[in-house]
Formats: C-alpha cells, structure tokens, sequence
C-alpha cells in the first residue's frame, strides 16, 4: 500500500473496465496512431475477451470498417495511453472486415477465420 | 448451417459484444428486473472478464451507487432478453459497492471482497 501510492494509478490496478477500453487509441509498430478500438467481444463460454473491434478511420484509406483483432495481437502502452499492434500496415489492410451494420456470425469459423489471418489462437 | 436458420440469431453467436452487454437488464430470482449492467470489468493478465458492474436504479433504495457481481453470477435468459441473479434482494443489497464518481482500486484485495461475499471465485 506504500509503494503504490507514488505508482501511476493505472499500474496497481489488475482490472481494466470495458468503458475505458472503448475509444483507446491503437498504434501501429512505428508508432503511428492508426486508429481505436470501438468495442470487445467476448466468449460467451469460458467469458473471456476473444477480439478487439478496431476502426482505422482513415488510415490507409480503410474508411469505417471494423477489424476484429484477436485480443492478444494489442500490447498495452502505458506511456502512450494506448495499445499497440506489431504488425505492419499491409497486414493489417489484408486482414478480416465487416461493415458497421453488416454485422458478422460470431461463430467458431469467423473466430478460425480471424485467429487464422493473425497466426494466433 | 440448416438448423441455425431457424434459431434466435443470438443462439448461434459464440461470443458477444461488449456494447450489448452495457446496458443489458439485470432480474433478480422472482423474475423482477432490478437493474442494468453498466460495464464490465477485465483482468489484465488474463483477459477474462470478473464482474459486471451493475447498477439497481431505484431498486431497494439502492440508488445509483455500482454493484461489482462476479460474472459467473450472470445467466442470460433468452427470453427475456437479458441476466438473471440468482440471488435475493438482501443479499444484493448487502453487497460491495460504490459510488459512481469513487472508483475503487481494482486491485487483487478489492476482488477478493467481491467474490468473497458472493461466494464465488
């Protein structure tokens, strides 16, 4: 309780609140700000955060679709206020996208379909 | 694919999106909807998401202070189209809590006083 008191107060907390998540900025691996996550999805079964839904606005011309990014692909930076994505801009313009209103099944293939383009599971 | 074009399209959706989740009734045990969830809290380390931030409105006079439940408290009924708690209104009441604009520190001691009184972990 010392120690803590001295610390920026995001570091001594272990939770993170989903309203915060909204709207954090995402940075590319250059450090560029590309864009912000718009909202989470999550397991229904084991209540775990599957994909950050991430907007590029404009960045790269990538206009307002949603990206689903799988969760662990963002890395908290505590300096920046924001998640960073190691990948590089052609990467992320290849990956899966869906129109706001043209919502996809969050089904086990979409789910394949993302963790599959993004190498990870 | 054949017989999920007859279901509730939410039945065949794996995971669910955090901007649903906000804002989704909460109905205590007789049925009687008693609140909403506001957000939702995530563990940091692991993803996985540990209370849902709830809030009773008038119910109980419990005015607008913020109930941490432990997620696995939340059942979503189908039909009614939003979470059941299987808990009665005095032990809701007697529950941890605070006041909108005092954010606890989410910190490994605060969580264990939640799941502590729920009973839960």
């Amino acid at each position: 309780m010392d120690t803590t008191q001295t610390m920026n107060r995001d570091e001594t907390q272990d939770m993170i609140s989903s309203e915060k998540v909204d709207g954090t900025a995402v940075y590319g691996r250059d450090g560029e700000r590309i864009g912000s996550v718009h909202h989470l999805m999550i397991g229904k079964r084991d209540g775990k955060v599957r994909h950050a839904i991430v907007s590029y606005g404009g960045f790269l011309g990538l206009g307002e679709d949603y990206f689903p990014l799988p969760w662990n692909e963002l890395t908290y930076d505590e300096g920046r206020g924001g998640y960073v994505v190691n990948r590089d801009a052609e990467h992320l313009r290849g990956g899966p996208r869906y129109q706001r209103d043209q919502e996809p099944t969050w089904d086990r293939s979409y789910d394949d379909r993302i963790t599959g383009y993004y190498g990870t599971r």
